[in-house]
């Protein structure tokens, strides 16, 4: 396979690693990067076999050899990368995406492909951690990770995005990009500002001295539950802006849920709390691997 | 020191086991479980010198010359177990505890031994871990972690247990039972049901495509952020039993400052949202190691 990446970072230089890897695929990588020194540097790591800040640079053949082109740019630059690049390819070419949200993605980004024949697929890879850039590509980020790729009226083009994501170990999922929002909604975006609002609350402690108590004695509990909402704050405004109603929906839901445990310890329905915490105790499982 | 130990699980079992291991302290300790097989492991591993169901098998000289008797049961049984060890002790003694609450042990414990000539010091060794028993006993697990210790009117007393604390390799804190309760209703039980409410929300998802497609795409972040609500529910229950001023009090900050990030994301003020992840992004970190 032919494959190009736009946005050489975490996801974007990882995955190039792992297809140049696998030497029975013959995959041939080019990559685009707005950053001259992430483009030498992915090409020295073999993350890709060529990069340019300019995708002028990549010789025509090759471009029009391409059957995949992979967009790993933050959301926003998503839709306005592949109206930029949809002209410079033939019909044959599909396009696909990585990022968190697909309501807002993949119907406009759709409408841009069919405009010159081409066809897209929207596409979630659920490999991300906290680092970011091209040093922190690795070989097997992908492996034994969920994906979700959307339905597409083009069956051939759906395979095609699913097989890259399976060639470097992905479990796929299809979905509509709805239920894909709501399903993150709920165990990524949610959770930041659940986690974060437990930091804000800390931070409201009117007495000095237990605030600094609190500092001191918070250990593994606290440093976990609060982790996601100390991440990349423009990321979180991201997901949200991008995923507002499935975002806010399930916050509305979390609120009933903490409303209802805060009843039971303010009624002291002791029997009533321990029954409910061996049911999340329960589902809790239902969510890990 | 001659240390007893009342409760032989992971955190009696592991405090025997650190103060044998330090030869130069010239430590004798006993120890009492209500468990026979338990008693025989803890002498096997060499937490305790001796150890026994009953403390009339404690021979009495030992008894005698006893300076710490540590309670290390649950919560429920600390009252009960020094009111009926305390008139087996000479007025020399001092009992301590390591409850995670201490409003509410603090003053009748010490009431209790008031009544016997002997002192009473809250604790509160923060060192636990998800594992219980004997078995989950190990060396070093009290290093460089926080210790609260409780304010008496013997300062002679409070200096042998924070001794006794920092002999193990703990960061002592002193601080009263109620600037306890309130930073650790904040960073300890606050978060039990924070993090168990994300799991219920969860559950509440009525599209069963959706909700299976959640539990498939869940990774490290939904995995971080609920894992002190998959906890052990009795302990969770006891938790806001015995510290349920405290911690309502933190659920009700918390819930304002959740409000106040569902109204941004509401309102669409995705600046505002932005700098106010930014902020709980740095104040993280006042709780780190």
């Amino acid at each position: 396979m032919n494959i190009g990446i736009v946005g050489l970072g975490l996801i974007g230089g990882s995955l190039g690693l792992d297809l140049l890897a696998s030497q029975q695929d013959h995959n041939y990588v080019w990559g685009i990067s707005r950053n001259p020194e992430t483009c030498k540097q992915a090409e020295a790591i073999a993350s890709v076999n060529v990069a340019s800040t300019d995708i002028a640079e990549i010789p025509d053949r090759i471009l029009r050899q391409t059957d995949i082109v992979v967009i790993c740019t933050p959301i926003a630059a998503i839709l306005p990368t592949i109206a930029a690049l949809a002209p410079k390819f033939s019909p044959n070419v599909i396009f696909t995406d990585v990022g968190s949200v697909k309501s807002a993605i993949v119907e406009p980004a759709s409408k841009i492909c069919e405009q010159f024949g081409q066809r897209f697929v929207g596409g979630h890879p659920m490999a991300g951690n906290a680092s970011q850039g091209i040093s922190a590509a690795k070989w097997n980020l992908f492996k034994n990770r969920p994906c979700v790729v959307t339905p597409s009226a083009d069956s051939e083009a759906v395979r095609d995005v699913r097989s890259l994501w399976q060639s470097v170990g992905m479990n796929v999922y299809e979905c509509s990009p709805e239920e894909h929002d709501r399903a993150v909604a709920m165990i990524s975006h949610a959770p930041v500002m659940i986690s974060a609002s437990l930091i804000a609350a800390c931070q409201q402690e009117g007495d000095a001295g237990v605030l600094k108590l609190a500092q001191n004695l918070a250990s593994s509990g606290f440093c976990d539950t609060s982790r996601v909402g100390g991440g990349n704050p423009e990321l979180g405004r991201l997901m949200a802006e991008y995923n507002q109603p499935a975002l806010l929906r399930s916050l509305q839901t979390y609120q009933h849920s903490l409303q209802e445990v805060i009843s039971l310890v303010e009624n002291k329905q002791w029997a009533e709390l321990e029954a409910w915490l061996a049911n999340t105790q329960r589902d809790r499982a239902f969510y890990m691997d």
